[in-house]
């Protein structure tokens, strides 16, 4: 038995390896959207500053997709700290939900490149959804293969407390990309509030702390 | 004793390390092929659309290459479920596969760019070629050395089952890419189907649960 | 408690992944900044030599900002050694620092590119700032929050340390930054023999040793 | 003493973790010298093959370099089996042995670029050098200020074993240099000789199996 949970264990090591790798590069990459802004015409301090001034709605979705990473980061991880074993489908699910997460700086660089389009609005809001999805999958994948490490004993209410996180902030996406078709800033405004919710909010701190 | 298995499961830890790091990049860099399609004169919403359908191709081949990397991820990472120890011959053997690995970016926007030609298929085939082979070799290599974990039971199943894996589908991989010679569609569809079986399918759940 | 202690251990593993990942990325994209100078006109060796020499403001601040990157990596993991326990809050403030780490190679490439110019020397004290402003911010949060290790005997003195350390270094960069109202070329020297005595210097080896 | 010892060990958890992370992205960006060849005029297969061809100067230098990382990679991770604690100083010449594997993707791309260039070739030496330097003092360092391992009995035939092996193949790098004054090629061909003896020779077995 013990045996098998070392392997287990090192597997586990492997897919939380990837994982990281993945986040850290997806969130490094994220910088190569800001393009420097200043070509040679640029030569005084003011025309540098007029410069920086127009590559802010890069910096702004640079902004909102460092969060969106640092939030499925956490949550992803965080379901690590129940899981106790793995097996080939969760690591599948990982590496499907990885898929997305690789996709965050194309979604974002669209989106800065056309801030004015609801359009770009939805293909970011697809990209939030589906990694949404698969984290809700992967956890839910563990919890009916009994992968969840039995010493816990709130086993329930940590359950619970990740399934509706998950749900109520999708939901929440939602509504916020929905808000496109009355203004697209306003739409992108919701979307950071609820992310500076969830990542140092009140919700964060009852359900999962 | 114990200090010489210490010290070879650092071993294990470093080229475990390099390895999640060589994939997770691979991974990442993929989306570099995913090249915004929209050009200033994009406007409209319907605008947008058709500039997205223009990347479809694209999108195919990442999504196949993810999976490529994905499934000799599982398979890189499960043999060092059943290793114990590693030398450096071994350490080498993953260091060409993790070559054949980096290169898999280059062969994906080759395919992505021209996935009407016959010959990309044949050089992303030949990608997908290399990374079977040294796998093998790893496996091998790591079997005759004596590296493998000892307190295993079913080593002999196991060793089976590892190449048998690995020969079925790069018997399958060649044949889908020589149906690139009635149609380069339907060879990458084969390519796709096989790996949807090996990331999901029957054949895996039986002989390396 | 021991199980608390393991998940709060593994937690502190994903968190430390995800810096290294970071900036390993960040540093390794420095040299990005460094374009071959080498056109198709360049033939002779003598022409190779002086188009070399055409990036050395490149090579210059590659080097600077390699220091700074493996200054602040060094800070960063120092107080993982006294850091036993992590929260949800703690690792949110390791990610905005990471995210000020993913910027430094796009304010290299600003410095990079307009050498000459007061303000992208102030672009670039101001993300060292916010570095360390982080990195601050979150020893102090562990220490309150009592994520310190217990077995540690000399906490007093260590927190003393951190903190001096990183309030002198910044009080220095600030002078360093200000310099450039004089003459940016003492400004940025300024700063690299900064970086040079936290990397190798006296107050370094009485602090942390 | 344990805790001191648990502390020392996480410190180069970190420093391995960091060096893996820039090692495996330097050796994944390697491919981005490798430029598709294939414009909007290659239709045929055979001009895909004509193509291809133009880009073997840069598939030579790619197999190269990931030969140079490798070798050095290994080399780095050889040290820390015998290496048990850490200090700043240590992981500061790591992080300057860092800042030349990070720089080898630029050198390789400057010889891929000039690969008839006398120049080209003196400057991926010279990345070469400092690599083996910097390996060097890291080796040396640890022995004097007695980081390494107490249980070893070898340790004068192992730190024999790594020093010599250092000298002599800088010493063959730096032969193989200076045939570029006779001929580029040989020179190359000279270099990869020497890597391949280092990845699976002779001299390789006897002395770190």
């Amino acid at each position: 038995m013990s045996i098998y949970n070392s392997l287990a264990g090192k597997r586990l090591n492997r897919i939380e390896g990837l994982s990281d790798g993945v986040f850290s590069i997806a969130m490094t990459l994220l910088v190569f959207n800001l393009k420097d802004p200043l070509t040679g015409a640029v030569q005084s301090d003011k025309e540098l500053w007029l410069a920086l001034q127009s590559i802010l709605p890069a910096l702004l979705s640079f902004f909102l997709s460092f969060m969106t990473l640092g939030i499925f980061w956490t949550g992803h991880s965080t379901q690590f700290q129940f899981i106790e074993r793995s097996d080939r489908n969760l690591n599948w699910i990982s590496i499907l939900f990885l898929m997305f997460v690789s996709l965050v700086p194309f979604s974002t660089s669209i989106l800065a490149g056309h801030i004015n389009n609801r359009l770009s609005i939805g293909i970011y809001w697809l990209n939030i959804f589906f990694l949404g999805a698969f984290l809700y999958f992967h956890w839910l994948y563990a919890r009916r293969k009994n992968l969840l490490s039995e010493k816990e004993n709130n086993l329930v209410l940590i359950d619970k407390g990740i399934r509706n996180r998950i749900i109520t902030a999708q939901c929440l996406y939602a509504a916020a990309a929905l808000l496109c078709f009355w203004s697209v800033y306003i739409s992108i405004g919701a979307i950071i509030l609820i992310q500076l919710n969830y990542a140092f909010g009140i919700i964060n701190r009852k359900t999962t702390k």
